[in-house]
């Protein structure tokens, strides 16, 4: 099983390779300039240092193309439904995760949510029903990623109107030792990708003690 | 200080009197029948078994003028807005703290948001700019807060346009013994109040291990 990181050179997209590529899952960054996602792709072998190297970098469309079934969208939201529209031909029999947070232009800390709800399904809408769209991975900080010595200190929350999909993303992230729930249909990205911009406006704040903050569930016993 | 839970003979609203009288804080338990809010009362002063008896019950408007500062809303979504529209002559220089969520008729797994985004806009729109709301509560369940004897298993996130009503709102919620954020304005309740939903089918679902979850804000090194 190999997977596509697209917007793979950006932090979150080079924190998530180091994750899954420490767990033992090949990736192929994907970029607009694939020299670049070749060189950054280098940089996180050369810092993993693993027997075999297991981070590639590539352009989108080559990244999409090279990937078994999971593609990961890590673009800024700016870029998102572009980058969707290009790599749509290539996408038939994959599933695309979606990870992109539409934080407002200019304040981080709030969301502008597309006319269809989220960018989840937004990217459903844009790429049809035959490509199942899966919403995973917002909460999660890149630099809460990268710090490769720490565990993950959130639970992913992942919702999606493809229930097998959705499974099979849930799957693939419990191998970032990780808890990841099914928060039910699409529509749940409406909730799940506004936390981000909270956790960040709870970072920023200096009446909280921390500066990554994740979520986590939570219950009596736990 | 004595506050005022709306609704309050409901099982969230006995949960949060018990926890509020628990720190010493008067409840004053509204309802449409004083009569039920007075029984609810007495059986809840009987359960503490305080010295001095904290709870008191009397209709929605009598609640209402009895509080002095902080009126809770924790009626069920179907009433939020006709209970608003009774108790607004009465909110001058109070504070409404909304915990309704717009669970979907029928499928308490989905939110049916109201057009102004959700149920906080909502009664800010409708009690108008004069009446702080403070949006708060939303994700702690009914059987976390009858548990006395157990903690309260996760954070609070407080939102609403009023910085001032906000916190006195996060200084009462800790007096509970919880951690209570500052999620941002009332927009944010868009996010809080659809994370229940979310919860609710967490607890349904047979492949989570638990029955109550709520959620916590989660760092390195907490």
């Amino acid at each position: 099983m190999k997977i596509a990181i697209l917007g793979g050179t950006g932090p979150q997209g080079q924190g998530l390779a180091l994750r899954f590529a420490s767990a033992g899952v090949p990736v192929v960054l994907g970029s607009r300039d694939a020299q670049r996602a070749a060189e950054i792709a280098a940089e996180l072998n050369a810092q993993l240092a693993l027997p075999e190297s297991l981070i590639e970098g590539q352009d989108n469309l080559g990244a999409v193309a090279a990937a078994n079934e999971i593609v990961m969208l890590a673009v800024p939201y700016s870029a998102h439904d572009a980058t969707l529209r290009s790599i749509k031909p290539l996408l038939g029999g994959k599933i695309l995760v979606d990870l992109v947070v539409p934080l407002m232009e200019g304040d981080p800390k709030r969301v502008a949510m597309p006319v269809e709800g989220s960018a989840t399904e937004a990217a459903q809408a844009l790429l049809g029903e035959e490509i199942p769209v899966v919403g995973a991975l917002h909460n999660v900080s890149a630099a809460t990623l990268k710090h490769l010595e720490k565990a993950i200190n959130c639970d992913i929350l992942v919702c999606g109107n493809d229930l097998e999909a959705k499974n099979k993303v849930i799957e693939l992230i419990k191998q970032l030792d990780v808890q990841a729930y099914n928060a039910g249909p699409a529509e749940s990205a409406r909730c799940i990708e506004a936390i981000t911009p909270i956790l960040i406006r709870l970072n920023i704040s200096k009446a909280v003690p921390f500066t990554h903050a994740g979520i986590r569930i939570w219950a009596p016993g736990s």
